[in-house]
């Protein structure tokens, strides 16, 4: 939390609350099986959750260095699944629950396979399987893998190597029978020597949680943004820890507590809560199934009081969908002609946009595919505009591209937009479909404002409208509502017409506001923030509107730049000449300062019915 | 779907073709240990899925019924802890996975108790727990509680019952053995008896779908409604299921399809993803480990190719926040005078709007929890709109009603909006905190428009502005700008004043607009689909500006209901007079009709402000 912050995190408070409350409860024992286990603190209490987007809590000794143990176990075997994929490693190491101690030699009857990677069977199994050419390349493998998770380098404890080196003899038991039944088939004191350089890897309470929200983030370290573990090896070192990683308490630890674990000798456990958090807790004194006690009350009781346990996860459905609205409700930023208008506020319920928003997985993903493939009336497009999804998974790809190819076999439009943020959407698009080129089209347009403008105009020319014909005349322009003939002839007569090419600057921000320009032929845009770059393209004119009518309210300053977007014309209208008609034709110059007024009214209306619509006030 | 669909369902399309895949796939064999289940059809095949929104997709012989079998287990398991509590069941029946086959007659070494509920000493055991005087009122009861999660009446299948009670002896023997043991505390002929009833219960394949989607749906039928189990033990139930679920093949379960499931040998395999979906299949060719061999594909497949794994969800941090802004970005709906303007853009940076989406739980609102705590820059108030969030759980709010806590004691206001459809949020804020009445003031508004727009006012006054004597001279209303002395003089001239009551409706919707009022004292709020029902107040009004001016424009009729909301007064300019005007001062009624057009463009500008904030285009 910042020096400066406004409050104190009611989350740390938690925290620090459950570090005082556990710290005088002293159940268990410290270790001794290694010897230099035994010199731990027994009063040494931490506890840190990392977030997914790597924050890190701590409360207590947080940074106070201790053996990794069998926390390691997960993370080697998630390297050796990176080594050699799932299938193969599925035929080295079992994952079934064995009902047995950590330390027994056990193997599978008809195998001689470990029952899982958890035990030290199949832990130093596990080790036995990473590449490399030589002991010290391979503990090298294992260190630079696991300063992946921590984003720092790692350091062996020394001393606590060397005890267990010089005691060790049950695990080199355990070595030669693996050998023996060739799962091992290199020399077994090498891998157990490896194995308790592993274990013997110092890490810190902190390191723990953020270890663990590398694994709840997919793979990826929060912190650094390094990928520590292939993304698709999660599921399975966190499907090992949920099945074998507490000991004899993993059934119990899954029912109070829900979430993947593993847990060391040293006093260390780490939880993780996939896609959500890492957890590390450090406490050396040890309950009977070798679990550190305090760690084991404090994840029981932060499960409970976070409602942490993965079996009872928030609701899901419909969380996806942030808002939808047809052209009829909230049409583009184009401003048209009245008779378009008109037509489009008939015809416009054809067009859908869908804001989505959240996480696209298949089970949020699959109440948009049902919703879309239900809509009724006819519907001429689909716009999806992804701008508020926080992330997307392959599979909400190919559910939204199976989608699409159903909706343009029934002649519906897609358009997916503001997908930039999220590769993934066009490469997987690329990838799933037949067409590539074909599919491509439906990433025309980055933003829904284009997407919807553009299947106005199509839905428009569908039924019979020609865009370039709507009005030639200036009788039907707003601005000359209501003027009597000769009033029309003599506004007619102070214009002056102009053609431009495409891409010419018609207005340009900051300058001085003289004149009015009434679009005779073509589209113009207006940009905020320059035509280039950064700028946004904000609204836009076609034949028959009006543009920079402030002009004749406030000569303030252009506050926009308006570039024309086609070949095309515009008759121009000088503020000077406006301010004449005060003087000779007093009524003429009401009646256009009212119909700019009521141009402006009809903007207003819009734009507060989108804020109606962008409120969702209609829900 | 729906018959009159647009497109047909990819997901539907999926199943289908999956469906077809497997149909061929003809390993494993009909069980025959019960000698009336080797009657069933070896090529029936049935896939579903139910979505927590009590949608079922079904593919192939989905109502097509068959005896639930083992599958029962995980749901009476759920109704003993219904009746009895997680600790007291846990003291009769372990959670850790035995290692044995599912009909071992395996108890603790030292307790006697059996492992799991999953097993058949568990489950016996089990059944023996559900609270009922008789054998027969037992059944019913357990029948009842399958009618919750199917929204049916349930069955038994007599012959296989029958079939099962002429040869079920093993099953005896477990009877009597945990009668010996003192687990069983009565006849132990009756419960084995009950057993085997439940066992027979008919299901289908879509009734598993939706008892999955059930669990889900943390134990609410998602179709009835209808709670089925006590929410709080949802996540004992899948538990059990997770960790022993699927016999010996549970641990390759998780780690191959990943979320907790239960099989029967009758063929069915019911697997829940929490928050998600549920799942049924029914074949009934059984592999090696007694799990339907075609079920185990389909969900390999199913958790594949929809990525269904609960270890390796979608991310989860930052999806909660839709929208955050200070009022200096979007103000209220309140039209102020150009002064208040001002002061609130120099100002309302100090009132944070904060809107939340999707599900609040720990992981999702501590994101906003440590945004707001870490906000700098003298906070005056905050605004959490919960309008767009689908579910929120108690710990979601304590958190929130602990940041309000710390919030109040720095001196920041705090409201929560749109809380109607959320009841708990209210009922648990007041059950968390010490003082229910001071929490209430926190559920004062419903819109965030009307929390915003008290706290701009209060903001005003902290800042030592007087709202009430901004504006009583009319040389500073907006309709008066660049006025001379004379004009001024003889527009006021013009001008009637009227006072009125709180509740006063000024201007009726539907009405012709005969003239514009200049607010001189109090505020107006303008409604729109009347006051009282359904009505919203979609802007409100307040000294120095004006109120139907679109009147002097187009004379069309009024379009909104313009109602005082307190003692008040204002100062009516007829347009008649307005437009006479026109005649006899036509440079002033130029200048009227100038203010008129730049006060309709400022509204625009805020309009659009406001448009580009809510399509959140900042980001």
């Amino acid at each position: 939390m910042a020096a400066t912050a406004l409050i104190h995190s009611p989350i740390q408070s938690f925290l620090d609350s459950l570090l005082a409350k556990y710290a005088t409860y002293r159940e268990g024992e410290v270790a001794s099986y290694i010897p230099e286990l035994s010199k731990a603190d027994p009063e040494a209490f931490g506890i840190c959750i990392a977030t997914i987007d790597g924050y890190v809590y701590e409360a207590g000794a947080s940074k106070q260095a201790f053996t990794i143990q069998s926390i390691s176990k997960p993370f080697v075997y998630g390297l050796a699944l990176d080594d050699h994929g799932a299938d193969a490693m599925l035929k080295k190491v079992g994952v079934e629950p064995s009902g047995d101690a950590f330390n027994a030699i056990s193997l599978h009857k008809t195998t001689g396979s470990p029952l899982n990677p958890m035990i030290n069977t199949g832990a130093i199994a596990t080790t036995g399987q990473i590449i490399a050419d030589s002991p010290e390349a391979r503990i090298e493998r294992i260190l630079e893998m696991f300063a992946r998770y921590t984003g720092h380098p790692m350091q062996i404890d020394r001393d606590v190597y060397e005890s267990e080196h010089r005691t060790g003899h049950r695990n080199r038991a355990i070595g030669h029978l693996l050998r023996n039944f060739d799962v091992l088939i290199e020399e077994p004191t090498d891998v157990v020597d490896t194995y308790f350089r592993q274990c013997a890897i110092a890490v810190t309470c902190a390191d723990l949680a953020l270890m663990g929200a590398t694994l709840a983030n997919q793979g990826i370290n929060p912190v650094t943004g390094t990928r520590a573990i292939d993304g698709k090896h999660v599921e399975n070192v966190l499907s090992v820890m949920a099945s074998c990683g507490m000991y004899d308490f993993s059934g119990g630890w899954i029912y109070k507590v829900g979430m993947p674990a593993k847990s060391g000798v040293s006093g260390g456990v780490l939880a993780v809560l996939p896609g959500q958090l890492g957890i590390g807790v450090y406490s050396p004194r040890l309950d009977a199934q070798g679990n550190s006690a305090r760690a084991i009350k404090v994840c029981e009781e932060l499960s409970k009081a976070w409602a942490l346990h993965q079996f009872n996860p928030p609701y899901c459905a419909h969380t996806s969908r942030r808002l939808a609205y047809t052209a009829a409700e909230r049409s583009s930023s184009r401003t048209r002609h009245p008779s378009q208008r008109n037509l489009l506020r008939d015809h416009g319920a054809r067009i859908h946009v869908v804001e989505m928003q959240s996480n696209l997985a298949f089970s949020t993903t699959e109440p948009i595919i049902r919703d879309i493939s239900d809509r009724t009336g006819e519907p001429f497009a689909v716009i999806l505009d992804f701008h508020h999804v926080a992330a997307i998974n392959h599979v909400a790809v190919g559910m939204l591209v199976a989608l699409v190819t159903n909706l343009r076999n029934k002649g519906v439009t897609v358009y997916f937009t503001n997908t930039q943020r999220l590769p993934i959407v066009r490469e997987q698009a690329v990838v799933l479909t037949s067409d590539p080129g074909n599919v491509e089209t439906i990433f025309r347009f980055q933003s829904t404002d284009g997407a919807l403008e553009c299947c106005e105009d199509a839905l428009l020319e569908a039924i019979h409208v020609s865009l370039e014909k709507v009005c030639l005349d200036f009788r039907n322009f707003e601005i000359t509502d209501g003027l009597s003939d000769e009033e029309l002839a003599h506004f007619v007569e102070l214009l002056t017409h102009r053609s431009h090419a495409s891409g010419d600057k018609l207005i340009t921000a900051g300058e001085e506001a003289t004149n009015l320009l009434l679009i005779t032929q073509g589209v113009v845009g207006v940009w905020l923030g320059g035509v280039e770059g950064n700028g946004n393209r904000v609204a836009s004119f076609s034949v028959g509107t009006m543009v920079g009518e402030m002009a004749f309210l406030d000569r303030a300053r252009r506050s926009a730049d308006v570039v024309a977007e086609d070949e095309g014309a515009c008759a121009v209208f000088e503020v000077d000449d406006f301010f004449r008609l005060q003087q000779t034709h007093p009524l003429l110059h009401s009646k256009i300062l009212r119909n700019i007024g009521i141009s402006l009214a009809t903007k207003l209306r819009k734009a507060n019915r989108d804020v109606s619509i962008l409120s969702a006030l209609r829900d």
